[in-house]
């Protein structure tokens, strides 16, 4: 096991009706006037909203509004976001929904405390300080509740970066899986596959003698794989919604990938898709980890095998273990496909002419050499030929 | 699943070396003067205690010292170290040591900044504030390192209590399996015996529909089934001390035992023993837990039955699941005996006659009615069966 450092001071308030809490809980960590950070209508129709101002009335504190914010979220409501919050001296920001409405709070929470451009803290400027931040969760997915982690889209060029830093993490965050279950079949399929690619791609390791890690990650990843079902036949089946709302939250605190090298290959290669065609992320991500799982599979047939038996149930082979290996995998392909998962490019919506671009952008963008580095190091015949296996 | 509040803000520093870190940990959390606080000379003998020093000089702070912390630690040497931190304008306590060594340091901490009796915090009062509370980890077993708990014993009646508050969680913890390796193999196993106790106290809940927490707490009783062994076989093997760590660690965060009904049982009923006998927990846990179960499996036989699958390895019988259901409460105690603990009251050191004592401060002491509530709300009757089950 590798030497780390395991720090997750949010506070998290789990449960029925717990978004009652938040005025409550913006007051204990010293906020005074909140800049209320949203995404479309449906928190204002659902009520949910409305419940988030009155508790912060009942607590004595002050908002101002920001809505809009799109999936897959850009700079421009980011800009616009710290100007109000210096113009209307607010100490706080409260994000109400989901991953891109708390990655966007977080990088509004930096660009208001900083003289530059926000959007240096992309491109590898460290973030020392912010607004405290916290969040109102209405989808299981990014796990951008529980970490130090933003990723924006620059509107110009369509660069999707990401930045990590202490200072953004959410002092609190206010998980209520009731409310997750207006959210539509797909938009659930989108989380939930995004919650098991946090999870994979922490499982991919090239670390040794990690155990407890891979033990505690078998365990969220089996719990995701019997939870799900169970939401998609019944979108309001409270108890499965919880399971998969904490499975989520610890899928991303890190509190299961300490000490182990981290793979994010499959993500590096999805945000080119999801950049270019402003598809969800967790259906890009379901078309992207089979075809890169069955790339790399060779790297390490043992541990694909370990996760084939203990989290999909195959049988062990011992004659022919990339046999187990890829009858996982086909596995959890095939799980994807059952939850309303996209499995191609032309289910994403994305095209094979494009891939040059993709691979162009993957390997180049964000200063890289020509490679992208995780559990296996892929230039770019290696990504172009991941691109091609998705078509 | 339940509502509950999940929050963990202990910085937890782990891997080879990372004691050296210590001043610089304590000067990050405010603290200028320090009170060391350890056990016996094993830590000066090991040196661990010199590098800790030298870590705090390098960083510019100032300590005294109180060494002498016993298993079980006792309320004299917390008012001991309440007038020292007084006297000498202490603003921080460094725990040098395991679980007992961290919950004086906890009193001692609490004590200091109120004007009553520290008992009272044990008698029910809650405590409101407290000196900031570093850990140096030297044993994996308690979990004090990343939680708000505490037990002292009194020395006048050896009541043996306990109390839990914010104020009182580790500010940070310093775990370097490193220094477990020195550990003698009883001490080891008996530490293991805990950790894995503080996951089934949290696996026997009377809650519906908690996979994630199932599956998490699975993850880790699995985790020391399998590392167990290696420890006892080789002390130095640094991986599986690693293992065992953060396992350790992790289970009593209560990130596993999250949103259900708990139990504790086990540990009540001990705590008597080593009240009594001054045993080692661990080792007292190793004698009470498989009588525990035997007693309660009834309750929820399918619940046992899942552990003595998942983790034990049993073949699930669908005719009889009474029968897999004790077979893994067997294998649980064949693995305690395997690692060298204590089996019945003899080899504990307990004797028959004390029972009728035993059952009495059990069932009264601290403020009870006559029973203790859990998995199972069990009386005088049941406790004097099942502590009859272990002689």
């Amino acid at each position: 096991m590798e030497n780390f450092t395991f720090y997750s001071p949010t506070k998290f308030v789990f449960g029925k009706g717990v978004e009652n809490d938040a005025g409550s809980l913006v007051k204990s960590f010293g906020g005074t006037k909140v800049l209320l950070h949203y995404g479309g209508g449906s928190v204002i129709r659902s009520g949910l909203l409305g419940r988030v101002k009155d508790s912060l009335v009942a607590s004595g504190i002050s908002y101002i509004e920001l809505g809009g914010v799109k999936p897959n979220p850009r700079s421009g409501l980011v800009y616009e976001g710290i100007e109000l919050c210096r113009s209307n001296g607010v100490d706080f920001v409260l994000a109400v929904g989901g991953g891109s409405v708390i990655d966007s709070s977080k990088a509004i929470a930096a660009g208001t405390l900083y003289d530059g451009d926000f959007w240096d803290f992309y491109c590898g400027r460290p973030i020392e300080r912010a607004l405290p931040v916290g969040t109102v969760l209405t989808i299981a997915a990014a796990g951008s509740e529980g970490s130090g982690d933003s990723v924006i889209t620059k509107e110009e060029g369509m660069f999707k970066r990401g930045t990590g830093s202490e200072a953004i993490r959410p002092r609190f965050s206010i998980l209520n899986p009731e409310l997750t279950t207006t959210l539509p079949p797909y938009q659930t399929a989108c989380g939930i596959t995004d919650i098991m690619a946090h999870l994979y791609e922490r499982y991919l390791t090239n670390s040794v003698d990690v155990e407890v890690t891979d033990r505690l990650i078998e365990a969220l990843l089996i719990t995701m794989k019997n939870m799900a079902p169970r939401v998609i036949a019944d979108p309001c089946d409270y108890e499965a919604r919880a399971n998969i709302m904490w499975a989520g939250t610890m899928a991303h605190t890190n509190a299961c990938g300490v000490g182990r090298s981290q793979d994010w290959n499959s993500h590096n290669i999805e945000h080119e898709l999801s950049a270019l065609y402003d598809c969800a992320h967790g259906a890009g991500l379901a078309v992207t980890m089979p075809a890169v799982f069955r790339y790399v599979v060779e790297h390490d047939v043992n541990r694909f095998a370990k996760a084939a038996v203990r989290v999909w149930g195959c049988e062990y082979c011992s004659e022919d273990p990339l046999s187990t290996a890829l009858e996982g995998i086909e596995a959890f392909r095939s799980f994807l496909k059952s939850i309303g998962m996209p499995g191609n490019f032309a289910e994403l919506g994305a095209r094979e002419e494009d891939i040059p671009v993709l691979v162009k952008n993957l390997c180049y963008g964000d200063g890289r050499d020509g490679t992208i580095s995780g559990f296996v190091t892929l230039n770019e015949e290696d990504c172009t030929k991941i691109y091609k296996m998705m078509v």
